[in-house]
Order: structure tokens, then C-alpha cells, then sequence
């Protein structure tokens, strides 16, 4: 069965060989999907016939958001965290720690309905591909336990045993290492595509460049692409690590060197910022424009996650983007959409050229550029396709 | 018909006598309304009956949205205006005169459907009372028009003919005031709440602080009441003019000099403030700690408007509050509610007590504390109620 989606004021496809911008813009345009598949795209007067037919009624339509870092198996309410951070107050309700002990604790089904409940959050901003960390388990049972959730809602699942040491391995990290890339990775390898790692040794509690390198070499002998939390707290070694390795993605990357910008300039590891986190702890934004200008890709993802970034809003992120990093509306779309793919390494994703899955996102607005240009306003949702 | 609202996690009711904070907080609360209005407010497990009972499931409730600063009659698009202003590129658009010349060109119908989508976009984002200024007409046919239209759609009109100096009457303020003050003010005080001037000494389409109190005093004459747009790019007299004259409120309050935020202490006007408008405009935030130590009222709104900033989330602005001016979650949700209810005047909304409007806004959250912690995410709604 296949679908006509017409009345397409301003089509974005990320198809480059389309009109002068890297958005691949197409004023009036219609897409036609088959099967899950984009099967036609061009100008609405051109279109094919197909059985059904949606007419989006002078909307603009881009490729579905491709949020390419979040955390979203966990249990627990970090909220008032949040407000002693944002005020200045004491707190010491056990930051990381308290969502790693409620997550241990909650049956599946608390953790199936607070992950069901954010993806469709998400996609009712116009998210369609979303991976999904372990990392609140940090026991063997239950980091596989919550990937194999992860799995029911995502194929996008990375295994992130070494997100912190847990509390029963304080100063013990080589101990803790070697059950993440043993027995723990034994457990999750089978359920996860991705293995990543917070590499920051100016964290006590998270893993230095030599941990880092060993849990990463591991996963990847255990067929589990590489991806790196780098650079968030500190200019460390996590960045030019991840692109040695040849890490799809280096995220976060608040910290950067000169040396650190040369690297993912001259490789294939995507830079993916992070600036809800900045938003949600008061801290300095990414130099975006340094990466871009240096000819290093960049994706932007939400790092949706109770404790340091609690938004699932992509759009949000683009109006960052463009606010305090300096990015363009154009840019922050493409790194939003095809960033997001490349940090994914999925050609058939964050772009909607012939071949592409059918994700499309429909906007309350007649360009991309109201993205940024409606700052916190929900006009961005998930097309559903019928069929 | 009363209606029992039930399963409220945490109710905001604005009423001080209720617990420690202003915010007046009920766990397991519950709310009976009828006929409109608040009759019973308390723990749930006390609720009397009623003849509809709506659950809302651990959900927070707080009261409606009070946004007392919006532009929402208006044509045209300046999506592209807002991305240079971000990017740096050049632009001539024509500004906020190419809204003036697309609004007085649309028909009835145009300017009704945009202002029906934007009020039922903020419902659906929590706002239940919106303040609707003209502005964007600036003749007197057509200022009466843009009121005649708000007025279809809220009671809180205001008459903004002073808002810029149309081109017609360049260098020519003095003889546009004397319209605005004489056939405009006639012509538009019958649709009209309020009067409002953009006091603006730095702008030379703006109006200067005689000029601002010619137009104040000529609105009060024919019985509105006041409101100045006041110190937004300079510390102009705007603010010391709001107090001095009883003006409801003094919006923007980017530029304040230690004399205007005791002016503000000391009076009863509401220092409303408008961070969207600095996050649009990539500008320095008002100093609301100083305010609010000060002892003087603060609100927040969205000056949603399609130049300096078209956000319609109250959301998001509290969200900006907590991160960019240092307001503590619990402040920012007082200014958004009862702060904008102070700034119309209105007693009956803004807050929860019995005898308030039922103007009830749902959260997808178990705390008011989420609307910060949760940027972007469009958690708030607006409760249709039966009968």
C-alpha cells in the first residue's frame, strides 16, 4: 500500500544533490512511502498516484529527529536535585546513585512504562529513532535486564556498564572494569548494538583514557560498535580516543582542544553535542562553530536522562543550538537529523532521499525555520503512516 | 454541575495560608469546581461528592497560566528576519513594519484563524488567560479592528497604538501621538481593558517618557487602565513612569537602575518580565534576584509576537527563568500564575482558592518543579472541564 503526503510547503530531505543547501530543500513538494520506504520524492504537481493520500495543508516537513544519546531505563524522581543545582542549595540526595539503586529495585514493568512513556513523548515531538544506554544497572543482571528492555523499544541499544563505578565498587575501578568486560559484557553483547563509556578521569567515579581503552577494545572483540562520553567535565583524553578507535560518536565534547578539534576533523567520528545538559547544569556550551568550521560533523541529541538533562525535546535543542552555540537553523536541523543518522552510522535514516525509512516529522509551520524561531513550542510530531 | 478533579499528586494553590511555601502546595489533593469556579479545594481523601469525577492519575495540577504580555493579532512571517538576527547576516525585511503593512492588508478572516491557533496553541501549553495588545495596526481603522478581533477571544485587551511610529508619521511623533490620543484612543477604548506605550527613548520609533505620559494620561481619561512597555533596551523613564502613574504593570524591565527597582518596591505595579524576549534577541537577561530582594512583584510572560520573540510557551519561560535570571522553580511558577494575574489585576485568577476562576492546567509530571526541570518538553495543558 502506498501513501502520497502532499500539501508539503517546504520539504526538507538532507539530500544535498537537491538545491544549493545541505538541507536539500523543496518548496511544494510531496513524498510518496511504500512500505515503510520513501519510494518518491519531488514537486507536489509531479507527484504519482498512490492508495492513500495525506495532505499536510501547507505544513513543512522534515525527516524525522534522530536523537542519538538518551537514557531512558531508569526509575526514580530526580527533581529536587534539580532545583538545589539550579538554586544553590544543599542537597545530598545521591545524584547518580539514587537512580542506580531505585532502577535495581523497580520490577520490569515500572521501567517498560517509564521507557514507553518517553519514546512516545519523543515521538510526539518528532523523534523517530532513538538509542537507548543501559548504565543505571551496573550489575550484570541487571545492565542485561535493562537492555533487554531497551531492545522492546529501540534496535538503537548501547551498553553502558561503565556510565559510573557503582558505590560496591568505590575505589575499586579495575575491579569493576573487569566485570563490565567480562561477565557483564558477556550478558549485554547479545542485546546491545553499541558499547560506550564516560571516559573522564577528572571524575572519581567515572573511568580514566586506559579504562576507557580496555572497556571499548573489549566491546568491539565482542562485535558491539564503540561510542564515547568525551570531554564533558574536562579537556581529557576521551575525544582523540574515540576517533583512534574509530568510534561512531564522541559525545558531549564541552571541553575541547585544538589537538581534540584536528581529530574529528580528520576522521569519521561525529561530534555530538549535548546543550541540554549545559541548559539543565549552567555550564558552558560546546563551541559548535570551531567543530563546523574545522570540518568536523557534528549531531545534536537530547541525553534525555533524570539527573543532569531531563528534556526529549529535540526541537529544544536545535533552538540551543542556534541561540547559544551559534549554529544556524539549517545547520541545527542537519545535525538534528543526518548528524543524528551519522552518529548512528544509519544511511537509511535522517534523510528522506528515495530508499530512506519513512520518517517523517510534520511542523505547526510552513518552514525548518521555526524550529528555533518558536523557542519551547510543540510544533514538531511524528507523521503516522497508515499501514 | 460541580465536577471533582481527583488523583492530583501535588495541587498549586497559590494560597500562602495553605503550608510553608507562597505556593501553597496540597499532596493527594483534590478540587471541586462548579458553575466555573473553584467550591472546594483540600486532601482528597476529605473530597465531597460531585456529580463528574475527573482522575488525573499522580499527575500535578497547578493553576491555569496567566500570560498579561502578547501580540497575537497580526499577518506575515519574519521567520527569516529571526535567522539573520541569530546568524549575523544582513538583512532589510522591513522589521516590524512589514507585520504592520501585512496586517492591515489581511482580511478579518487571516488575522482571526492566526490569533485562534496561537490562544488555543498556549491552552494546550497550560495558559488559560492571555493579555492581547494591538499594535501592528497603528491607523484607526485598523487598531479598532485588532481590538474588536482580541476581544473576541479575551477579556484582557490592549489598546497599543503607541507601540511604534507607523512610517507615515516618521519624525513626526508628535502629531502621531495626537492620533493616538484623540480619534485612535475614541475609536478603540470601547474594545479596550487597558492602554499601553513602548517608552523607549533610545528608539527613535519609540516614544520618550513625556511623550509615554501624554499617551498614558489621555488612556486613563477614557478609563483604561495602564501598562508600559518600560527599560528594555536602556534605562530609559519608562518604569519610574509605570509607578509613578498606578500602571498595572512595567513590562521588559531589561535595564534597571537601582532607583527604578526601589520605585518598583514601593509601588504596586508588577515588574513583568519577558525572557523569551532575550533569548530571541540574544540579549542579557532582567536582574530578577534584585527584584525579588528587593520586595518588588514579578511576573512572567511570553510577549509571544512574531519579531522579538514567537514563543507561546509559558513553559519554557519558566524554564529560562530558573536557568538565566536565578528565579527558584517554586518563583518562577508564582510569577507565571499569580505574577501575571497581579499585572491584569484580576484577583479571580492565578490561583486555586476557592472563588477562583477554574482555570486548572494538568502536568504529565508528579511536580510543578518539572516545568523547569523538563525544558521543552510541553508537560503543561489546560483541563477542559464538563458543562
Amino acid at each position: 500500500m502506498s501513501t502520497l503526503v502532499t500539501g508539503i510547503a517546504e520539504l526538507v530531505t538532507n539530500d544535498p544533490t537537491r538545491g544549493e543547501s545541505p538541507l536539500g530543500l523543496i518548496p511544494d513538494a510531496a513524498v510518496v512511502v511504500a512500505d515503510g520506504t520513501v519510494v518518491w520524492v519531488g514537486s507536489a504537481t509531479q507527484a504519482p498516484a498512490a492508495d492513500i493520500r495525506i495532505d499536510v495543508d501547507g505544513r513543512a516537513v522534515v525527516p524525522g529527529f534522530v536523537d542519538s544519546h538518551a537514557h531512558l531505563v531508569f526509575a526514580g524522581d530526580r527533581a529536587a536535585e534539580f532545583e538545589a543545582r539550579m538554586t544553590g542549595a544543599r542537597y545530598d540526595g545521591g545524584g547518580i546513585a539514587s537512580t542506580v539503586a531505585a532502577t535495581r529495585a523497580a520490577p520490569d514493568d515500572l521501567l517498560r512504562r517509564g521507557l514507553a512513556d518517553l519514546v512516545a513523548e519523543m515521538r510526539r515531538q518528532g523523534t523517530t529513532t532513538v538509542e537507548v544506554k543501559s548504565g543505571y544497572g551496573l550489575t550484570v543482571e541487571d545492565e542485561a535486564r535493562c537492555l533487554r528492555l531497551a531492545g522492546e523499544v529501540t534496535a538503537e541499544t548501547t551498553f553502558l556498564g561503565a556510565h559510573v563505578v557503582p558505590p560496591e565498587f568505590a575505589a575499586r575501578t579495575d575491579d569493576y572494569v573487569a566485570v563490565v568486560t567480562g561477565p557483564m559484557l558477556d550478558a549485554c553483547a547479545p542485546h546491545a548494538r553499541w558499547i560506550d563509556v564516560f571516559c573522564e578521569p577528572a571524575s572519581a567515579s567515572a573511568f580514566d583514557g586506559d579504562a576507557s581503552r580496555t572497556v571499548l577494545e573489549a566491546g568491539r572483540r565482542a562485535g558491539l560498535g564503540l561510542r564515547v562520553h568525551a570531554n564533558q567535565l574536562s579537556a581529557g583524553p576521551g575525544v582523540r580516543l574515540a576517533v583512534e578507535l574509530d568510534a561512531a560518536s564522541a559525545d558531549h565534547c564541552t571541553h575541547l582542544t585544538g589537538e581534540d578539534i584536528d581529530a574529528l576533523a580528520g576522521g569519521s567520528t561525529v561530534a555530538t553535542l549535548l546543550p541540554g545538559v549545559e541548559f539543565s547544569t549552567r555550564s558552558p556550551y560546546p563551541e559548535a562553530r570551531r567543530l563546523l568550521a574545522a570540518g568536523a560533523a557534528v549531531a545534536l541529541a537530547t541525553d534525555c536522562n533524570p539527573g543532569s538533562c531531563f528534556t526529549s525535546s529535540m526541537p529544544f535543542c536545535i533552538a540551543l543550538a542556534v541561540r547559544e552555540m551559534g549554529m544556524t537553523p539549517a545547520e541545527a536541523l542537519w545535525a538534528a537529523t543526518a548528524g543524528g543518522a551519522a552518529a548512528l552510522r544509519r544511511p537509511d535514516i535522517g534523510h528522506l532521499g528515495v530508499g530512506a525509512r519513512a520518517d517523517l516529522a510534520v511542523l505547526e509551520a510552513p518552514s525548518y525555520r521555526h524550529l528555533a524561531y518558536r523557542p519551547g513550542v510543540p510544533i514538531a510530531r511524528a507523521l503516522d503512516l497508515p499501514g
